[in-house]
């Protein structure tokens, strides 16, 4: 590992329990039963607890839609061809994606990212504010033939993650979503959740954008053809992401690592960013207490990521979409989990008599 | 039954199945995967078929937070004194509770209504315009002595329900949401839910806002003597209301009822509500198609509520406060499902390529 993944992963440090006895008892003392508001009072005793401060507020919330391709799809296991990748990185910038739709509603701000689609991308003078470009080739390696990319690109990939949060922190960052674009990218979230977890490819792999009974025995197959084949070591989590990764997923690692490291809150989405958030807490399992899980994917092997953290989502909704969607979803609740922490009356404020 | 409520039932109409197949294949030709945003999809589809029209906006949403106090108090079934039902409603009327902070978040307005509290109440002048009169008594009797109001009482909250929608829509009703306060309100809705579910008491009775063991198997013998004594009719939903109801719970029943009949969808939120949903279906078994389940409440009774209703929550958040909370947080995402249907690129607009 380089410096700026070692000092990130040693500036990581603890919830900061003391206060969030205070906002226990803050709480406790608002006009309603305690523990009436169930998880959005959890939420907002959490949500303090990563940010270290007593007065909350969750202005400046940025998505992150991180975009990869990858060599595996021409083993043929998506519904989708890979020409959608960039298509869809066009339509991020144009703002007529769901993520968009979504972010604009509980007022994110969507910042794409080329980690390594598989074409040049045209980006228009207009769109560059919201896009950076941190392309490590164009799509990572078919991984039944050897590994998805090298270990220096896998570790920059990381980094990658690491280095936009640096980037965007000084516009504002109260709170960060995850989330990713790239045809064909359930495939090494799979191989990454299998090998993480330690359950079989059969339990962990869905069926993605759609495919039928015959695909998606074709694409647990191919999986298990580049585990055979590359034998990634669990113990190493850079060893999986170099042999049956993705540039996005290594990048939703490195984003959770460096949220993680300046105590900002971080929302993942679904399934893809799951695989980055396992292997975000394989190198550093204190970053676990600084995730908020925003729903439960359609995907199965997500389940079993969270479960693996110890993560129990908030919404559960049937989504399978990814780019942030269940994210930016999730960051309203945590909005209303802040307001009602800010905005609620005591009962000494309001006058209403206690049990 | 009088006329305003017979009326009001053969006004409700069927969901415009033309159109939701209409709202679906647009749906599946904005850019995503089909189905991928799951339940988002269904909820837009839903709401469409319900106002009936293809552009569907849900500007003026409107959140009813119906008051009331219950006879059956005298038997200890609440944490809370009743004199906390009066101070609650000065406190939504001063916008410091729960309910008021969550639906400024959703931009929904909250409309106070005296359905019968046990006191006079004095509401400032410039807090009139959140408030509404519609007090039938000072709370109900103690229905384990007899019953809990007249059949007319009964009657009448259905109609005051009916009534409220009637006054508001003309200032702009999109979408509605329901919500409670009363102390001691979680026991006639337990009583009526095992009435109109047909399922134990014990199954369907649940802590209210903190009810200790012993408190809980008083609170069961309490209903059970009630349910005794009265011998509510299972196929008769006004002599339910009026042997173990409450006011604020009828109340809801001719929301729901007022709500469908003029295609506005109904957010209800937990257990009160529900069990005014209980009987509003078993008024007029069509207006459960313009039900939306908001959250499932800690209140074990609401499961039952919401199976016999054949409704799916939208949310499961471990809350319990009522007021019409949920309701709230659920309406962000009916706002979700009406934006993406509006806002998001179709495959053809975006220049994204298919299957």
């Amino acid at each position: 590992m380089t410096d700026l993944l070692n000092k990130t992963i040693s500036a990581i440090e603890w919830l900061d329990y003391r206060l969030m006895e205070k906002i226990q008892k803050r709480l406790d003392n608002l006009t309603k039963p305690q523990g009436s508001l169930g998880r959005l009072e959890e939420l907002a005793k959490h949500i303090a607890g990563i940010i270290g401060k007593e007065k909350v507020s969750l202005k400046h919330k940025v998505i992150f839609t991180l975009a990869g391709d990858h060599g595996v799809t021409a083993e043929g296991v998506s519904a989708y061809p890979k020409e959608v990748t960039p298509q869809m990185v066009y339509n991020f910038l144009r703002g007529g994606a769901g993520i968009n739709v979504l972010a604009r509603q509980t007022g994110a701000r969507v910042v794409v990212v080329d980690m390594g689609v598989a074409s040049e991308l045209r980006i228009a003078d207009c769109q560059m504010r919201n896009f950076r470009d941190y392309k490590i080739n164009l799509g990572t390696d078919n991984f039944t033939k050897g590994p998805a990319m090298s270990r220096a690109d896998a570790v920059k990939s990381v980094e990658c993650g690491i280095k936009l949060v640096e980037d965007e922190y000084p516009k504002g960052m109260d709170i960060v979503g995850t989330g990713d674009m790239g045809i064909g990218n359930t495939t090494p979230s799979a191989a990454i959740t299998a090998v993480l977890t330690g359950q079989p490819i059969e339990t962990v792999t869905g069926r993605g954008t759609g495919l039928d009974d015959v695909g998606l025995s074709r694409k647990i197959a191919i999986i298990k053809k580049g585990l055979e084949i590359n034998k990634p070591n669990p113990k190493d989590v850079i060893d999986v992401l170099d042999k049956v990764g993705g540039y996005e997923i290594g990048g939703i690692a490195g984003l959770i690592l460096g949220a993680a490291a300046r105590r900002v809150p971080v929302v993942i989405d679904g399934f893809i960013s799951g695989a980055g958030a396992l292997m975000a807490t394989a190198m550093a399992p204190q970053v676990r207490d600084f995730i908020i899980a925003s729903h439960c994917s359609v995907e199965i092997g997500h389940k079993a990521a969270l479960f693996r953290m110890g993560l129990t989502p908030l919404l559960d909704l049937n989504l399978r979409l990814g780019e942030g969607t269940g994210a930016a979803l999730a960051m309203n609740l945590c909005e209303s989990a802040i307001r009602i922490l800010n905005e609620m009356a005591t009962f000494g404020e309001a006058g209403v008599s206690e049990k």
